[in-house]
């Protein structure tokens, strides 16, 4: 017997169950396969054998259909980070002999950073040890898109999708009244840009968009912000700022730190307000006007009734490469996206050692930025833009997006 | 000649625009009318006399289906309270002036309360004048849904539909640790609990929705709320909290301002928080586990990707009866919704004396809360369900909603 289990791990995005769902396809009609199972909770479920039979869960295209327009990880997730196996090995031992228990032979994890150095060490592991009857395969997914080895990542695009769409309706809403205001939006990402650099796609058809854009990458300096808005309010009633929570300055302190590290409540409890909501207060004290902050907070990463079709449809097919190239024999590798040109778009997909994924972060590169730093290059845009086209058809049920559960 | 002038007022929706389609639709087919004009800012504009020609900027049939996707008053709005005639009658001179000198006839106005307040005045002025060439209608409009003497309000079945969806996409974030956290979602309404009931509505398809929801009608116990979250982590990891920003204690204070009217920050400026952030920290220091605030902000009453499609129906329908009142000769009404029944959901629209709904607030009704004040009951989602059925067909362009300026 040759069973496949399949778990995902770190943050939900859109995107993360239609990868799933392609490992699925691809272990349901491989003939290879026969059990097909979920870990619940990534890998801490594994280690505690919490499965989930997949062959009863999924019962027909509908349910995949539905699976892929579920957000968040259907399977559950974890934060949980394998010990080095040198210090303690006991834990790989534990994992290994379950495998062998339920003759899993196939093992694919979905996940960014911290899951892909799982998927690294399990690996290594085996191959130090001689299993060759077990491989481990990744599936890359964050929403932060800052995963080396693959131009994009799953989920990233969806939330692009969200973050462009909210940031036009934002500017239809914000231009309303003729009187000058500052609407400050802050968008994910400590260390990386990449999702706030896709407010400027709301101009896509031609809207302005968001006046100002600072990335986390550069240093952020509160008096070149207040500049920039000041001169933004002298041609404009409303001035609409995206902000990613990472901004710090030339220090590489958090501006949301540095600002407010001393603000306390009535109990003298300290607040730490998020870096829209510390901007805002230095409108407020410094220019005067009236002025909003707001958060994307989970909704950009959970929206999946605004995915990006391409999104959904290339994380299908990165679970079925994961799944192939399991069933191929191959193991330690990541289910990659190869981008072959931006205009017409052309992707190919294929597997890339996992060690040179693992801890390592992709930032948004100089000459994505503008040399102010408060607005993105054309560069950007083309290497943006084709991953919101297209929209996922969600079916609703009673007023609202139909979901599946899988435990 | 005869022309007719459209306005809209008060704070944008996503179902605003639909009604001036339907104004438009129904004054381009009437013959009956020469010029078709917006005021752009309310009766601001009228005031200043900044007019579109509506013929111009609506040339088809595309025009008008983006005009009905796009978000926020597409003719822009206005805070802007007309005097008190008896007082001084000038703006109302100035105004009849104004309609006289353009051979304007019809004068519709869409928005909520204070705009039926412009409705009921400025007809009040043109019937104790003797003007009857003037006739003025208004046309309801509030994510609120606080407007009496209609059964719901344009915007608000659009709102609740995006609260719906995105309760139900939080819950599947929120659930996929097996760690014991807490979030709290703020909807908007400081006086009117509606927008915040409509987050039941994510339980349509089976899923539990909101652990506990909090409207601003019942007064709300900060020992009640620590005692009721206790007890929903007795029994579930993740617990989601639904609370209207104008939550009040016994004594009608908002917790927000109760509970944190002292914190200030490194340069001593106070902080006002929202409700959910001011819970968030009661949360974290009396219970101590996982805790995250989320406030819908602007999204929720912009979000015309995932509108409603009877509630964009039914602001045209509105915009139709409106602009056939005034053709009829009809002036200080107000075009309002009569349900006629629920199941099977059925409605008919009419026009109602305006000054029965100007300066008045429609609350939820106690039978619509439970008991414990901590949920609503089978009557709130009797009410609430039609309203967010049928999703608009958005046309996207580029990867996001294609959206039509008007100025």
């Amino acid at each position: 017997m040759k069973n496949l289990l399949v778990a995902q791990s770190g943050g939900p995005t859109a995107a993360i169950n239609a990868t799933v769902a392609g490992v699925i396809m691809s272990a349901f009609t491989s003939g290879k396969v026969d059990n097909v199972w979920g870990a619940v909770n990534g890998i801490k479920g594994v280690l505690e054998e919490r499965f989930v039979d997949l062959r009863e869960k999924i019962t027909g295209t509908v349910d995949l259909d539905t699976l892929c327009q579920t957000p968040a990880a259907a399977l559950g997730s974890c934060r949980f980070k394998l010990k080095d196996p040198a210090v303690d090995p006991s834990q790989y031992e534990e994992i290994i002999r379950i495998f062998r228990k339920n003759e899993i032979a196939y093992f694919i994890y979905v996940g960014g950073n911290d899951s892909m150095d799982t998927v690294d060490k399990l690996a290594a592991f085996c191959a130090k040890n001689g299993i060759d009857d077990i491989k481990v395969i990744g599936a890359p997914k964050t929403v932060d898109n800052d995963l080396v080895g693959t131009d994009h990542c799953p989920g990233f695009g969806s939330a692009a999708k969200y973050i462009a769409t909210t940031f036009a309706e934002l500017e239809r809403d914000c231009n309303v009244y003729d009187t000058k205001a500052v609407t400050i939006v802050e968008v994910m990402g400590r260390n990386a840009g990449w999702l706030t650099a896709a407010s400027a796609l709301a101009r896509n058809n031609g809207a302005k968009g968001p006046n100002l854009i600072y990335l986390c990458e550069p240093a952020f300096s509160l008096d070149q912000f207040v500049a920039d808005v000041r001169k933004q309010l002298e041609t404009n009633d409303s001035v609409v700022v995206a902000i990613s929570e990472g901004i710090k300055d030339a220090n590489g302190v958090y501006i949301s730190e540095s600002v407010q590290s001393g603000a306390v409540d009535n109990f003298g409890h300290s607040y730490i307000a998020g870096s829209a909501r510390v901007l805002e207060d230095v409108v407020r004290n410094q220019i005067g006007c009236k002025v909003r902050s707001i958060e994307l907070n989970l909704m950009q990463r959970c929206a999946a009734h605004v995915a990006s079709a391409t999104d959904i449809q290339e994380s299908k097919m990165l679970g079925l490469t994961a799944c192939q190239l399991a069933l191929d024999g191959q193991s330690g590798l990541m289910a990659a996206v190869e981008r072959i040109s931006s205009a017409p778009y052309q992707v190919q997909f294929k597997g890339i050692p996992v060690c040179e994924v693992s801890n390592k972060e992709k930032k948004v590169p100089a000459d994505f930025i503008n040399a102010e730093g408060n607005d993105v290059t054309d560069k950007m845009i083309e290497y943006l833009s084709p991953l919101i086209q297209g929209e996922n058809q969600v079916v609703y049920e009673n007023g609202i997006p139909k979901h599946i559960a899988l435990y």
